[in-house]
């Protein structure tokens, strides 16, 4: 990997910490038999992972002048989705993974009722904080944000791609299955945090032609970086068991493209992206090394 | 029971068949692989289950003019969140249950992955109907409706009051402690549907006062008359298995109260359901009725 950017590094730095505080702020831990769900859900929501989307949803706010802490709630409501996603992925009947950012599942650090209970708490924690008055006062603001995310999380968007994927398993396809099924399991939610920054910024629908297209763009180029993480990286460092794809017989951009032309067209992408933010200036350079760093990470 | 209230029975024939066609409408079935988790999630949505929670939606909006095509996609919603609810509680992890509505539940019918990602996306799916402005006009109505359900689902609500009766197995508590917990479990969702009504009726905060009195009783006496059902009743009547509570030790309102006085206390609870209801006439016969059903049901 280059050398990290140093506004992009900034800038992870401080979602990271941002995100950790919104949770902690919005999870209190309540003083009846409660407390289990919600810790579980904090095991699961603070302290781990890359925190991509919400930072693709600040700076995008942040373009068009949105005030920090709201996008930062916002950021938290997305985040609540991926970490769903994450925790019942992981379960027995799915993945069956014992280790997630470094440490055990949730399931296996609790239990499995636990870990569906939990999930399921945080996928309505994300449209509690979205819906929340306190939070962000404009109600059609509110139902539009709800809207994205509902939309992008569903049947319709990375659940039914998590089913195309269970599906697929054991069976080969071709690239334009795969495309279409990585745009609904990780595409979705990564367009999903372009399209609420835009409507926190009030972007008019017809100005986020160039965001959406930014966002396909690097959304395509994450999932072809992750298959080749996948395929080459290092399990310690990526802090999750790596290479199942190849031992389940699924299909991934690396092994219908080979590693070659994957990583051809992950660059391809991400020239691509940046080429949707001409009309912005400098203002935009933390979108831009977010593209490169969705290309370029290590983990 | 009593014989059955005529306004009543026609109701719950209309609610049924209303809500059968908005799942139907709305769950169209897709051309790609995703057709599995979509044909999963009509399985668990349609064709089962009493509706009382869109009725209890409906009937209040119908007190207020609603428009009944509006409240029925409303009541698609709670009822998708209670679908998915019962999807993920019959999981192995979970009960284990094996019959639900009289038909193999989820995870038998199909596999324990797709029950997973079925609830998932019937609660996703719940809030995609809310926060449709093709559904509902107004983004406010869409807002705060959004906000009713997120909050009466979630860790405050049914999820919370799930956890709660998971942590109490096989430990004993007492009278306000198991309230509590059915508040939470189930009492919260089916106020939401009196709450939800309201809200699209545009009953003013202050004037719901006598409709969430109405909601929290019959909210606690349908708790005591499933668990009088759960002592007394018949497993093939009841299309589910009965009297788990016991056999894991649970306590229940019968265990701690007796099933005469918890008969009495949930009468008690529907004279005053109703008396909540003196300001209205005759156009609450149906709210008068349901809620006579609620404790007097024999399944």
């Amino acid at each position: 990997m280059s050398a990290p950017d140093p506004i992009l590094a900034d800038a992870l730095a401080r979602i990271q910490s941002d995100i950790d505080g919104a949770f902690d702020a919005l999870l209190p831990v309540p003083a009846d038999t409660r407390a289990r769900l919600v810790e579980a859900m904090r095991y699961a929501a603070i302290g781990g992972g890359k925190r991509v989307r919400p930072l693709l949803l600040t700076a995008i706010a942040e373009l068009y002048g949105v005030e920090r802490a709201v996008a930062v709630r916002c950021g938290a409501a997305i985040e609540a989705v991926h970490a769903y996603s994450l925790i019942h992925d992981d379960l027995p009947c799915m993945d069956d993974d014992a280790l997630r950012h470094g440490k055990p599942t949730l399931h296996r650090a609790y239990d499995e009722a636990t870990a569906v209970l939990a999930g399921d708490a945080l996928q309505c924690f994300a449209f509690e904080i979205l819906s929340n008055p306190d939070i962000i006062g404009d109600p059609f603001t509110r139902a539009e944000l709800v809207a994205a995310l509902a939309g992008a999380s569903g049947m319709n968007g990375m659940v039914g791609g998590q089913m195309m994927d269970i599906v697929a398993e054991g069976s080969s396809f071709d690239l334009p299955t795969i495309t279409r099924l990585q745009q609904l399991k990780t595409g979705a939610l990564l367009a999903a945090s372009v399209e609420m920054g835009a409507i926190l910024g009030k972007v008019p629908v017809e100005g986020r032609a160039h965001l959406r297209g930014y966002a396909r763009d690097i959304g395509l180029a994450f999932q072809i970086a992750d298959d080749l993480l996948d395929h080459e990286g290092d399990a310690d460092a990526a802090g999750k068991a790596l290479r199942k794809d190849a031992a389940a017989g699924k299909e991934t951009f690396v092994s219908l493209l080979g590693a070659d032309r994957a990583r051809a067209q992950a660059h391809m992408l991400l020239e691509q992206a940046i080429a949707h933010l001409a009309q912005h200036g400098r203002e935009a350079d933390l979108l831009r090394a977010l593209a490169r760093f969705i290309v370029e990470r290590d983990r």
